[in-house]
C-alpha cells in the first residue's frame, strides 16, 4: 500500500494492526487506554534488593526465550551495561529475544554475532549504526528492525505495541532500593531520561550500577518503587566515551555561513521574541547557530524561556550568562552538559515521554518555536532522510528529528548543499525519516529554500538578504554540480520498518545488494 | 465473617473481591496489572491548555452523573479548591458522585449538603473528620464511606479497585500545560504528594492554580504530560490555614515524660546506629521525642539517614544542623515545613506511592527504622483505634499510621493512658485501623509494654531503666482509675468500612444512635 509520502508499504507487513503513515497529524486526539506492568507487591519489609550479579538478577527476573529486554544509550560509545547483559545472556543460552534499545552503536557491536544465531531475533531502535546497522542491513536480523524516534519509543510502550518484559537500567548511582541517578558516580551521564518509560512499563526492572550509595538516593529519576534488583558492577561505563569533552566549534566557512543563514530565519520570524523556545542539533553547523544567535538577543533585549533536548556546552554557557531561562535536558553530549545538569540553576532533566511522547497529553516539542537540525538527505517535496546513508545501509538515527519537525513551530534544516560528491538535496531521498510537511525551511551553503506549505515564513523571510530559492532550485543546482544520484539495489527483502512517530509506517528499507 | 483481628464483617458487603483482613503481611508478593488512564494523544500541538473557568473544565473533562473525582488535602484546613468544583457540580446538577479525597475535614465542611441531597453517594478518604464525619456517623452518605491509609489510597488507584474519572489538582504554582508545582505561589504548600497518584491514574486531569507562571514550571510534582485542562482562580488555598504557623512544643509534663520513654526506647535498641531512619506524628509527644533525640544522636556521634513522612519545624532543624542526612517529605505541617523543602539542601519530596503504597516493589516504611505515633485507643491485643472517638463518631484518619506500622522495624504508640477520663489502652476499641501484630511499643504515662511478638525488643529493653509493664497491666490500671468504658450503641447500618492498607477490610462502623 502506498502511504502519504509516497512509498509503498508491503501489505505483509501491515499486520498486529500496523498502518501506513497517513500524515503528521493523523492521529491527533488518537484515544487509547495506556499499557501498564504486572508486577509483584512487595508488602513485607525487605532489606536490600542487591543481587550479587547480573546472572542472578536474569534469572531472578524470569527472563525467557522470546521475551522483550530493554536498554538506554545515555552512556552512549562508553556503554557496558547490553554488553555484559548479553554476555549473561548468552551463557544462560536464552534464545530468540526482542532488543528494545533507545539507540544502539559501537558500544553494542559485541551483539552481532547474537544477531546472527538467533539470540536475538528483534530489535527495536532509534538509532542502528555502525557494526549492527551493517548486520541488519545485510539481512542478518530474524525480523525487520524497527526504526524509532524517541518519542516513538515511548508511545510504543506507553500504548502497549512493545510490552517491555525485563528493562536493564545501567545507572550512575543507585541505592539499594534501585533509586537510581544519572548524575553522579564514575560513569556520570547527567541523566537517565530514556530509561523512564522502561522503569514504568516493563514487569520487570534491573538496575546495574557502579555506585551504590547510601538510601535514599534523592534526587533520582528512575524510583526504587519500579525496580526489582539492583546489582553492583565494576563499572558500567566508560567515562571518556560517555560525553566527549570539547564539541567541536566548527570553522568550516560552509557551515558558518549555513549557521548564518539559519540564525536569520530564527530572528528575522514572528517567534523570535522574548520567552522564545529553542533546540538544536550536536552537529556542527546546528551548533554554530546556537553562537550566531546570541549578538541579536543582545540587541533585541530578549531571552530564551527554554533549551530543549541533548544538551552541550554553548546551551550551558547561554544559561549561565541568562540568556536563557531554562534548560529540559533528556541527553548530555558533553562533559559540560553532564556537569551542569541539575546543578546549574535551571538546568533541569525531563523525561522523554515529557520531551517528545506523540500520544501523551502535550510533550515539550509541541511548544518548541525553532528547531535546528541536521539531514543526511532532502527530497524536493521537504522529506529528510536521517537513517540510511547514500550507499543504502542504516547508519543514522531519527531520534528526536521527526519528534520536533512535528512539534514545532518552525523546523530548519542546515545542511551542505553536496556532501562527498552526492547531492544533498535530490528528487528522492534514499528513505523517509521525517515527512516533509513538518519541514519547514532547508538552509544550504547555496540558498534557502523554504516549504510552500509555509508562506507565513516566506512572507517573514522574503523581507531579509536570505538568500531564498526554491527546494526544486536547490536539487538542480546539486544535480548540475555532482550529476544525479544513482540508484541503489536492493534486494527483496525488508530489512527495517520506518516508523513514523505516531506508530503508523512511513518507510521500509530493504537489504543492500 | 470474623476476620484476624476477631471483627465481624457482613458478608453482604463483601462484593467486588472484597476480602476480610488475613494478617498485615497476607498479601506479600501479589500480583497483579496496575490499571491506566484512558486519554487522548494530543498530536497537534496545542497553544495552552487554559480554559476560562471551573466549569468550563467540569464541562470539557465530560464529567457525569456516577464519575469518580479526586482531591488532595495539602491545603489542609485552608482548602478552597473541592468547595469551589463542588458548587459547580451543583450548579450543573451531576449527581450519584464518587468522591475520592486524600482527606476530608473542616475546609470541605460546605459539602455536607450535598451528602445528604445525592450528589455525593460514595466517599474513599484517609481522615472523615468535623462536619463530614458526623454526616457520615450519623448515616447521611448513601453507600458505606471508606477509610484508606495514605499507602492504601494509591494502592485501590494503582490496582484499580478505585478509577478516578476526573481529578482536580488545586495547586500553588503551574504553567499553560499543566506542570504544576506544590512550592510557590499565594497558596505555598511544599509539596503535591496526594496529587501524584492521581495524575497519573485519572481519565481527565485538571489543575486548578491562582498563580500561572511561565512555561516550563520546572521543578514541578504534576507533569503536564498528564495533564488535560488548567484553570486560574483567584485563591486555591488560604494561606493561613494551610499551614500553622508554629508547631506546638509541648509542656504539658506528662507529654513530655511520654516522650522521654519514647527516645529512650529507641535509643537503646539496634537500629539507633548512624544512618537509621526515623519518623513521627505531629502530637505534642511525637514531636518532642525528635527533640529528646538530639543529645543522644550527640553522644553516640551519629546521624539520622532519613526522617520520613509529613515534616515539622523540629525535623527541618535538625537537618539545618546536620544531624539528619535527607528528608524525604511528603506533607509538610507547618511554615518551616513548607520553606524547607526543596530549598534547604538534602529535603526532597516524595510522591505518596513512594512513601506507603503496600502493592509497589517496595515503599519508603519499608526502609523506616522507627515511627512514633498516636492513637485514640489501644487494646490488649495491641490494635490501635486512630479513626473513631470513644462516642462512635468518626473523627480521625488512618493517614500514614497502618502504612509505617507495617513498614517500620519498631513501631512505637505514644498516649497518655487516661484521656479525658476514659481509658486509652482497653479490653477492645472501638474501631481498629491498625493491627496489633505491626504495633511494638506502647508507651504511656503509666508505663511501657512491649509486644510479646517481638522478643528482640523485650531483650534489649529489659537492660534499661525503663518502666516495663504489659498491656494488660496497662489496661487494668486504667480500669482501676477511670473504669471500664461503656459499650456504645449503633444502629445496624454499616456507615463506614475501615480498609487495611492492602485492601482487605480490617472494620467496619455502624451509625451512632
Amino acid at each position: 500500500m502506498k502511504n502519504k509520502v509516497g512509498r509503498i508499504i508491503p501489505d505483509e507487513l501491515l499486520v498486529d494492526g500496523l498502518e501506513v503513515f497517513q500524515g503528521a497529524y493523523h492521529r491527533d486526539n488518537y484515544e487509547y487506554t495506556k499499557a501498564a506492568p504486572t508486577i509483584k507487591g512487595q508488602v513485607k519489609p525487605l532489606e536490600s534488593k542487591l543481587l550479587g550479579s547480573i546472572k542472578e538478577a536474569i534469572v531472578a527476573s524470569g527472563l525467557k526465550d522470546g521475551d522483550c529486554i530493554s536498554f538506554h544509550h545515555h552512556f552512549r560509545n562508553g556503554d557496558l551495561v547490553a554488553a555484559m547483559v548479553f554476555e549473561v545472556i548468552k551463557e544462560l543460552g536464552i534464545k530468540d529475544l526482542f532488543l528494545c534499545a533507545s539507540s544502539l552503536g559501537k558500544a553494542q557491536a559485541s551483539i552481532v554475532p547474537l544477531i546472527e544465531d538467533g539470540t536475538i531475533t528483534r530489535i527495536s531502535s532509534s538509532g542502528v549504526r555502525d557494526e549492527i546497522g551493517d548486520a541488519i542491513s545485510n539481512g542478518k536480523l530474524k525480523h525487520p528492525a524497527m526504526i524509532r524516534t524517541h518519542g516513538g519509543r515511548v508511545r510504543a510502550i506507553e500504548t502497549g505495541q512493545v510490552k517491555v518484559d525485563v528493562a536493564f537500567i545501567g545507572a550512575p548511582t543507585s541505592d539499594d532500593f534501585g533509586n537510581a541517578a544519572g548524575k553522579g558516580g564514575k560513569s556520570d551521564c547527567g541523566v537517565l531520561s530514556y530509561s523512564d518509560v522502561d522503569a514504568r512499563y516493563a514487569d520487570k526492572v534491573v538496575v546495574i550500577t557502579d555506585t551504590l550509595v547510601p538510601y535514599p538516593n534523592n534526587p533520582y529519576s528512575i524510583k526504587g518503587i519500579d525496580v526489582d534488583y539492583v546489582v553492583v558492577v565494576d563499572q558500567v561505563g566508560d567515562a571518556n566515551k560517555i560525553a566527549g569533552n570539547a564539541v567541536r566549534m566548527t570553522n568550516d566557512v560552509r557551515e558558518l555561513m549555513i549557521a548564518e543563514y539559519a540564525a536569520k530565519c530564527v530572528v528575522n520570524t514572528e517567534w523570535f521574541k522574548d520567552g522564545f523556545s529553542f533546540q538544536t542539533g550536536a552537529g556542527g553547523a546546528s551548533l554554530a547557530v546556537t553562537k550566531f544567535l546570541k549578538p541579536y538577543m543582545q540587541a533585541k533585549d530578549i531571552k530564551m524561556g527554554f533549551a530543549l533536548g541533548g544538551i552541550v556546552k554553548p546551551m550551558v554557557d547561554l544559561l549561565k550568562e541568562g540568556y536563557i531561562r531554562k534548560i529540559a535536558d533528556t541527553q548530555d553530549f558533553d562533559i559540560a552538559g553532564v556537569e551542569s545538569v541539575s546543578d546549574t540553576p535551571n538546568h533541569f532533566e525531563i523525561t522523554t515521554s515529557e520531551y517528545a511522547n506523540p500520544l501523551n497529553k502535550g510533550a515539550y516539542v509541541n511548544k518548541l518555536d525553532y528547531v535546528i537540525l541536521g539531514a543526511l538527505e532532502v527530497d524536493t517535496d521537504f522529506n529528510v532522510n536521517v537513517v540510511v546513508g547514500s550507499d543504502g545501509t542504516i547508519q543514522g538515527a531519527p531520534g528526536g528529528h521527526t519528534d520536533t519537525c512535528a512539534g514545532s513551530k518552525v523546523s530548519i534544516i542546515v545542511s551542505p548543499l553536496i556532501r562527498g560528491r552526492l547531492a544533498t538535496v535530490r528528487k528522492n531521498v534514499t528513505s523517509i525519516t521525517t515527512p516533509g510537511e513538518t519541514v519547514d525551511i532547508v538552509v544550504t551553503d547555496y540558498g534557502v529554500a523554504i516549504n510552500p506549505l509555509r508562506q507565513d515564513l516566506i512572507d517573514q523571510l522574503s523581507k531579509t538578504d536570505l538568500p531564498l530559492v526554491t527546494i526544486e532550485e536547490l536539487q538542480e543546482i546539486a544535480y548540475s554540480i555532482v550529476g544525479e544520484p544513482k540508484d541503489i539495489e536492493y534486494e527483496d527483502k525488508v530489512v527495517a520498518l520506518v516508523e513514523y512517530r505516531d506508530g503508523t509506517i512511513i518507510d521500509v528499507i530493504r537489504q543492500v545488494k
